[in-house]
């Protein structure tokens, strides 16, 4: 795994972000802005699921103002995503958001541009540059690469907000196909300082969205390329956070919950793994802890798997060996092994 | 991405593996091999489902011995995953199994290993070495790191083999963490010329296994590694089979069946595109000719991504604009979208 690329450093209200802090887990309400208790209540179901940064739509007046109301209510920082007009921008900025995203392919005018970075500038307010591959205005550079456009456009919009001395920047740019979007992320690293936001647009629906997402975003963070990440999905945004950890969790990169490691099961099993998997995964539901637990199915890789979980079973013929931290710690029959399991789980956690 | 690594070429029945083949999608059943209509059922399935290569589990003779009826009754190549008792792998090949998978960690005796090689090699059926970090014995380079015990055993095994003149050889080196996954799968693919077969090892329930599969599988196949893949999850194969060329086509590697393109939704959409996309989705099921669809829940990137799809729909507030390979065939309103979206469709397929 390529080493950190080391961005300069952010703070997204009180979280930071860039120059190595933990990559951040951000996720976007689906609600309708303006209706503050339904975005309120969205947003803290987002706190209790992990996500770490939100993101709201602001498509008009009502939008921006309502930013006051939520903010004074959730403890996560709060980015204002405005498109096509600047003064929305300018009222979320005066209702507290905690970011704008800006997106250059429909706010054009330089000038307006320079209100936003001069009234962020003033409150300190770091500003993303969130290229979108399907919103690219069809006039730029009409005849380039896709990958050439999306990083010529992050590169002209930088190069204005410099020339301003506003440097509060964070840079995404998202295509729905993977190898474009890599691309793209791995040619904008090397040319500038900035923390990158990582994420595949319109992956759609969870269940390949989630693994579009998985590809694309775990290519780049393998490359050390990515400060914080958002997972889009067609679905509830506590699915988008539950996805995002799985792939941090997956390269060692952040800890949250339960890791399950159980084996597919084969003809080789003499339990039900499946069903016995599947419990277990129901019992953890709620831990917050980072832990390992296995549930094997066989001898074949069972004990070598199980002795590296925290808690584990391997599972035989009407009985299994309990594992904790690489020690058996009792045989228990079929009948048991969901609450011997749970068992020892609970008691590692009061230990 | 890096361009593919040229393997040996293999044949596992008809199917070709290494060499610049199709990356071919692999699983394994997860019935009693010894009970023949149910293995015969469940491989039927997974035939249905996309599988081009399937395994299964070899615990005893009479499961050897079944194979033979088994093969009779099946189109797909069938490979016979053996541990333990060499003898299985005998009574395997002498079934008519077209690939063995042995595990270097649990048959050890090279007289024993020498009579399979023969027995193989007679056939002209391929042997997989299949090496997986639960199940390296305990006394083998025991004060090594991980990844160079698990690259060791796999060179042993295979210096072994072409003593004997047998290379019929594929490799495989599992575990369920990824980063020791991927640099194992580095390290061997550049000291044999043998395809290799990919695979993150009891990666779990689907929801976080399909996750951490992605992330280790793609991140190997976008460095050009690997020619065949199963994902090992926790339920029934034919979800491993969608997961495997959900995690191929977002790297444009293999293409089957729909991609739904569809935006996460936000406080900008004007129409439920959640509930819109879940019923595309739902109409989609069963396509298995590649097209690409997209639900887009307004006018930011819903017709820049619309357009690049076959067939797109770009919503807005109670209209939206269908678009055919780029080009707008036509205005519906809100309670046609999804009638007007599956016409189309139908319309492609018969165009």
């Amino acid at each position: 795994m390529t080493s950190r690329r080391i961005s300069t450093p952010l703070k997204i209200g009180g979280v930071a972000v860039g120059a190595g802090a933990p990559i951040a887990v951000q996720s976007m309400t689906k609600t309708d802005t303006r209706d503050i208790a339904a975005t309120i209540n969205q947003i803290k179901e987002l706190e209790d699921c992990g996500c770490e940064i939100v993101r709201v739509a602001v498509p008009d007046k009502e939008a921006a103002e309502g930013i006051s109301a939520i903010r004074k209510s959730i403890s996560l920082p709060l980015i204002a995503d405005i498109h096509f007009d600047y003064r929305l921008a300018l009222a979320a900025l005066q209702a507290g958001a905690d970011g704008l995203r800006l997106n250059p392919g429909n706010i054009h005018d330089k000038a307006q541009i320079a209100r936003i970075a001069g009234a962020a500038k003033e409150r300190g307010i770091p500003i993303r540059i969130g290229v979108n591959a399907g919103s690219l205005p069809p006039n730029f550079e009409p005849d380039a690469p896709l990958v050439s456009r999306m990083v010529d456009m992050v590169l002209e919009e930088i190069g204005f907000l410099e020339s301003l001395d506003f440097n509060l920047i964070k840079v995404s740019l998202k295509a729905f196909d993977v190898p474009t979007t890599i691309q793209a992320y791995q040619l904008i690293a090397d040319k500038i300082p900035y923390p990158l936001h990582l994420g595949i647009t319109e992956a759609g629906l969870p269940r390949a969205g989630a693994i579009r997402s998985a590809v694309g975003i775990g290519i780049l963070l393998y490359q050390g390329i990515g400060d914080t990440i958002r997972v889009s999905l067609t679905t509830h945004p506590c699915e988008e956070v539950f996805v995002a950890y799985e792939i941090l969790k997956s390269l060692g990169l952040r800890q949250r919950g339960p890791t399950l490691v159980s084996c597919p099961s084969c003809g080789r099993a003499e339990v039900d793994v499946i069903s016995l998997a599947e419990s277990v995964n129901k019992h953890l539901q709620k831990v917050t802890k980072p832990i390992k637990v296995a549930v094997m199915g066989c001898v074949v890789n069972g004990p070598g798997e199980a002795k590296d979980a925290d808690i584990g079973i391997a599972c035989g013929k009407g009985k299994g060996a309990i594992f904790r931290k690489g020690k058996v710690v009792g045989m228990v029959s079929e009948e048991n092994f969901l609450e011997a399991l749970m068992a020892e789980i609970d008691s590692l956690f009061r230990s």
